[in-house]
């Protein structure tokens, strides 16, 4: 065992692998080189079109032990992930790890073949539903490994994450094996996801709905990656990329928190022209940026871009002129798969482009601003969007580690209290993003600096914020709440949570 | 010295590198994996702006002995080389290897760094002018390697072109090396052929005459892979683009041969909805596009895309409804500029993904017919594009045998004589392009078939086109100019001839 920086015990290794304790944010450095996967020919003449997925297996040597990846741009609409598995199932596969950019309740058919010995291992960003459960209790044989969107693309850039297979679901495709997501009924916007899977995987398969004459164009994914295409009957539901999160607040509490944090970026004297704005997609979120939106327009301040999971909101502000520029990983409306297929000034980006920390510089490094949320923080600002506080795993970092690591000002929003549970601990169950890369907390009664952030302090302070200490809102919840008794947890390690930088920030054990 | 399969002599090594004798343009497979040049890290906060070329070198560390990279977008307009080889002489930098997509005559000062040894090694897909000259005169130390496009991309992304620094001329980059080609007062268009440099250099430099608002869109290539931008006050005249020969011919000859190429690809059976086109720039090649749009028009076929160099007259039958696509490596004129930046259906493509051997699948594997060029032909229908007869180096591959390697039917179009030198010889001085990846000749004098193609000999003298055998055709041509002396070459190998799969196909030696 030995510690993080931040105090959390890591075994040296674990399944075989040497565990790197977490050093700081910053403090990891790369060496090695980019990984490189077999060179690959194809000559005039060969086709690439297989009748199904048996077909593709059979092309592309399926093995039990192998690594496949799948992107998550349906989210819960996802068809593709559970087919694969039950076709790999049904040729007596075992032994799979599934490297997911993200895993939703939709792919509850996966417990079973977690069960059954099909899948062993999981890789990934963020895990709800029936397989978060499956994974909190124990069910796989071997840890899953949460990490970043940046830290994933990174992970399979650098060669840490190697994947034997990746099935990419492809809106539209054409027989040669250019994809986009922007054309096609079932057009999911954006495929950022998949970039670095198309790049560095050892084979690369489209698997599509909606086979187009060739050349398809726009090409998000090209031919020259892609091995094989296959078409299925469906592949997603584009109203499934809807989360029941998109909408603006009507909630009065969640709209003072999206004020104060509105109130704190117009403090903060990052609001100026070229100013650049992340936030998720959640309801305060979005209702913050709503806000901003009309701080900008009385202050006349044109932004730069917005990044993040993109909703039709952030298209109007970008339509209306008051950003230039949207660049996107991600949609979470159909609104805003209308934009990136339709508007020049919403640009298709990938993971690695967006948030990996090792290339020669990530978008979110540019960020002024990210409004992100939190499950739990504790009064180092350490923050936990991974697991529940009773330890049950229910999400996961996405890109939020990854914004918070490189934008000028991370906000955290969060109610004081949820469901008569206090946000803000004294050591929050499990830490995904780094107390040191978290600015601000807002709450519905008061907001907290990081002490490291004297400068936001000092303009907090002179524009009559409602600052506090986190140790004074945390006092307030626990007023209003009581103090959460600390519920124990297991020996037994199910998940290790990676920082975007390969390092290990903490890990999840099994309910005691 | 072994013998290619064509017969050719070519030494077991050279300059201390293995050369692999030719075997067949399909005979070789890849082994190994791609290039893997280092992991990068970049902190937010950290710019990559730097006030001058010199503080470039000295972020880059550059040494005497490295390769340094360009694009030739700028054709002979390009600006960016001159400057940086002059400026790294400044430094006292000797024993450079430039790995240059072209070389034209305007960078003629080259020449001196040659004389004095700041330049060695010379890898070019296409090289004119003073350079070429002091190359076959034997001015550089050691042989200067020819690649065709698609093999300079593929030996860049296999590793066996390794470049240390890569300048990127870009018409507009942002502050964090974001860079396209489409915008800016010096916009060139498609910046396809910089894509593997920009991908596997270990160090990439952007350098602009347009520095632009974060985040610059469209991404042609971006900042992950860029590490250092500089602005100078010029990269390139985007006039210099424009080729003397991208203009339809008048000339009756001309004209004639492209109508003799029109009809056979009429009676090839190949003009069809979804039919796909590459041509050259030169006159004859842009006349026979003009023929092929006629018939297009008559018989209401769709074609799929155009490939290649591309011109105004290609944009025009994009915007007519002719073709759905066009796939732009490289523009040829303003018109072309101006469509690839408007036009969503005209899209910009990388060199990899245009035509390296060594890949998925790349896109000349899709065509269905290539009107290319020839300086000599040989009846074997071996192509020379490099040599004149005398032997001087006067041109290259650049995309010749890629297309030619791609297409189900490949047309040369050549004068029959030229200058009174018969164009077909028992032997090209030089074999740029494998006859086996020949189809077709035509000449103003008749047409021929390359025996392989029993099938195109049937259908051309079916519809009654002019069919004569090569070798009588070459008898014509002789009773015409007479036979030409074989000018006899020396010893020294001054140059070595690649073919895109990376043996070795020719080599050209110095004036005896």
């Amino acid at each position: 065992m030995r510690k993080t920086i931040l105090g959390r015990e890591i075994p040296d290794q674990l399944d075989g692998i040497e565990l790197k304790p977490f050093a700081g944010a910053f403090a990891a450095r790369p060496s090695g080189t980019r990984a490189a996967p077999p060179v690959k020919c194809r000559l005039p003449g060969e086709a690439k079109c297989l009748p199904d997925l048996d077909a593709v297996f059979t092309k592309v040597g399926l093995k039990s032990g192998m690594t496949l990846s799948f992107h998550h741009h349906f989210r819960n609409g996802d068809m593709l992930m559970n087919q694969v598995i039950a076709a790999a199932a049904k040729r007596g596969i075992k032994d799979l790890r599934i490297a997911a950019s993200s895993i939703f309740p939709v792919h509850a058919p996966l417990v079973e073949f977690i069960r059954s010995g099909v899948i062993t291992r999981i890789d990934s960003d963020y895990v709800s539903g029936p397989v978060a459960e499956a994974v909190s209790s124990g069910l796989l044989p071997r840890a899953a490994v949460f990490r970043t969107h940046g830290g994933r693309a990174r992970a399979i850039e650098c060669g840490d994450l190697h994947i034997d297979v990746a099935f990419i679901a492809a809106p539209s495709a054409d027989a040669y094996g250019n994809i986009n997501g922007v054309t096609g009924e079932t057009a999911c916007g954006s495929l950022g996801y998949a970039f670095p899977d198309a790049d560095y995987a050892d084979q690369v398969v489209a698997v599509t709905d909606n086979l187009q004459p060739y050349p398809l164009t726009p090409i998000s994914i090209s031919q020259e990656r892609v091995g094989w295409v296959v078409e299925l009957e469906k592949i997603g539901d584009p109203n499934g990329i809807v989360s029941g999160t998109t909408k603006v607040t009507k909630d009065p509490v969640q709209l003072l928190i999206a004020q104060n944090a509105a109130k704190a970026i117009a403090a903060s004297g990052l609001l100026q022209n070229g100013f650049s704005l992340q936030t998720g997609a959640g309801g305060a979120s979005l209702a913050a940026a709503a806000f901003i939106a009309e701080m900008m327009r009385e202050k006349h301040v044109v932004g730069s871009f917005i990044m993040g999971g993109i909703t039709g909101l952030l298209v109007k502000m970008l339509e209306e002129g008051l950003f230039k520029r949207i660049l996107d990983v991600q949609d979470f409306d159909l609104e805003a798969v209308r934009s990136v297929r339709e508007n020049p000034a919403h640009e298709e980006v990938g993971a690695c482009l967006y948030a990996s920390p090792f290339n020669s510089g990530c978008i979110v490094n540019q960020l002024d601003c990210a409004i992100l949320g939190a499950t739990e923080i504790d009064t180092d600002f350490n923050v936990n969007v991974l697991t529940g506080s009773a330890g049950a795993i229910m999400g996961g970092s996405g890109g939020h580690s990854d914004a918070a690591a490189g934008a000028k000002m991370t906000i955290i929003t969060a109610n004081l209290t949820r469901s008569r549970i206090a946000v803000i601990k004294d050591r929050v169950r499990t830490i995904c993003t780094p107390g040191e890369t978290v600015d601000v907390l807002v709450t519905e009664w008061g907001i907290a600096v990081n002490p490291r952030r004297t400068d936001l302090l000092e303009r907090f302070t002179k524009a009559k914020l409602p600052v506090h200490s986190i140790e004074k809102l945390r006092e307030k919840a626990e007023r209003l709440c009581g103090k959460a008794r600390p519920i124990p947890e297991g020996e037994r390690i199910v998940g290790i949570v990676e920082y975007r930088d390969g390092t290990i920030i903490d890990v999840v054990r099994a309910r005691a």
